[in-house]
């Protein structure tokens, strides 16, 4: 089973609290957005913008940091997933 | 009997939870947007911007997950659909 | 008596409760945004952005799904008639 | 004297009570926006958009249905007009 | 002295109450928004946009009718003038 | 030390209320916007709009009235300043 | 580890007090929007709009001026920094 987000919507899966550790990184925050770090597991074909199709900036597997309260959780076989737009998610990490 | 939606409006056929289970999908979700799976019954011709129509991205039959309080819910012929916009789509489900 | 609509206007009347009973169409909805079904008995010319007018999708004698909260109440003739806007109609029926 | 309107605003005069019974027009609506009829007496040369002058819908003498609190109303040698956006007005009447 | 407005401001001086009876306009209008008679004394260049400046409709010594809340008030070598927005005119009164 | 506002903001300094009385200006308002005369010191490139940088239409040393409430003030070298939008300065007095 | 930001964002690493007051500057400001001073760390690769991507204004090692409640606070190898806009930096200092 596979989730195809639409338009310029990713879904990205989160990095359990150990792995986040081990990759050095601890997320602080205000109270109001808190970040937070995952992995993307799908790309949508990217919003259309004047008849033109917007080319994504995140592929899948990409490390990303997101708001926290950004997107829709769903659970899918189990596992669950965040369903974002591009835009509510802050950087890359390498 | 045929509803047929204007723009970029979709019309979906929630799924069963029955239906939902099998397909092992469970959607959880913050209280504020809770994503459904359904079906699509029928799709609008797409909205018009600058003058040139934008084609849709689902198309009849497809699965998809959307945001549970989007939408407008209509009775035809004694069955239930849900009338929103295919922003309020949040991605397909194969 | 006649009334045109201007831009992206239209003039609907409400198709009566035994009608929709008629038409085998229930409808239901949130206490936010109830639809309604009415029959189009007047079209504006389209909205013009861009400088160019966009074509209207619905017609005089459609029977359309709006919501009931939607548009401006007018009595003409003794009949009552809705105005409102075409982006509040959300589909055709037929 | 004579008031020209800037842009997209045009001018009007409400008809009395007794002229739109004579009309044969009622108006009904929500407390939230009750329609009015009245004659166009100006109307603006037309809003620029994209550096192009759109025409306006309207002409001086057409009767107009119009949303009651939209617009300001002023008196000018003893006569009340109200000045609104050519957007405030619904429909014309024939 | 002299204040040049930019972009698409005005600079206005109110006339007087009796100027205003003799002209033969009582101005009348809902508590929110209470017209004002005034001559425009200074006009900016226009706003820029989509890179073209978009020329003024009012001039200097124009009669005016503008939304009184609108702009803000200066005085300059003691006299009281309101700064506004162009589209915060209403109305040339000739 | 210098400060170099990006995009469409300027730097301007306040001019000491002495200063203002010899000018002969006297500044009156609202209580919602007060203006302030003030001498603009530093001025960004221009906001990007389309594509192309728009140009700026005040310049360094310009006397300039603006909205009391709007922008940032900063210290620097134990001077004064305020940092804000093109947009937020009405006049240019001469 | 790096820290790649998205469209037209910018990581930027406070500058101890010790540092500000080093060079000089001493920020005051509304309680509303505190400004602070920051060195760039990293810079996105710009928006893109109308399908063109905008070039950034801010390079890294910029030293700036920000509102202190905009962007996201993110803690890497035990460094803290801030993910903003580009948008909401004030001015660069040299």
């Amino acid at each position: 089973m596979k989730i195809k987000p639409l338009a310029d919507r990713v879904v990205i899966k989160k990095l359990e609290a150990e792995e986040t550790t081990k990759s050095g990184i601890l997320l602080t925050g205000s109270a109001k957005e808190r970040p937070q770090e995952a992995e993307v597991v799908a790309v949508g074909p990217g919003a259309i913008v004047d008849g033109k199709r917007i080319a994504m900036e995140v592929k899948v597997s990409d490390k990303v940091l997101y708001s926290k309260y950004a997107g829709t959780e769903v659970k899918v076989d189990g596992e669950e997933y965040t369903i974002l737009k591009q835009d509510d998610i802050l950087a890359i990490v390498e």
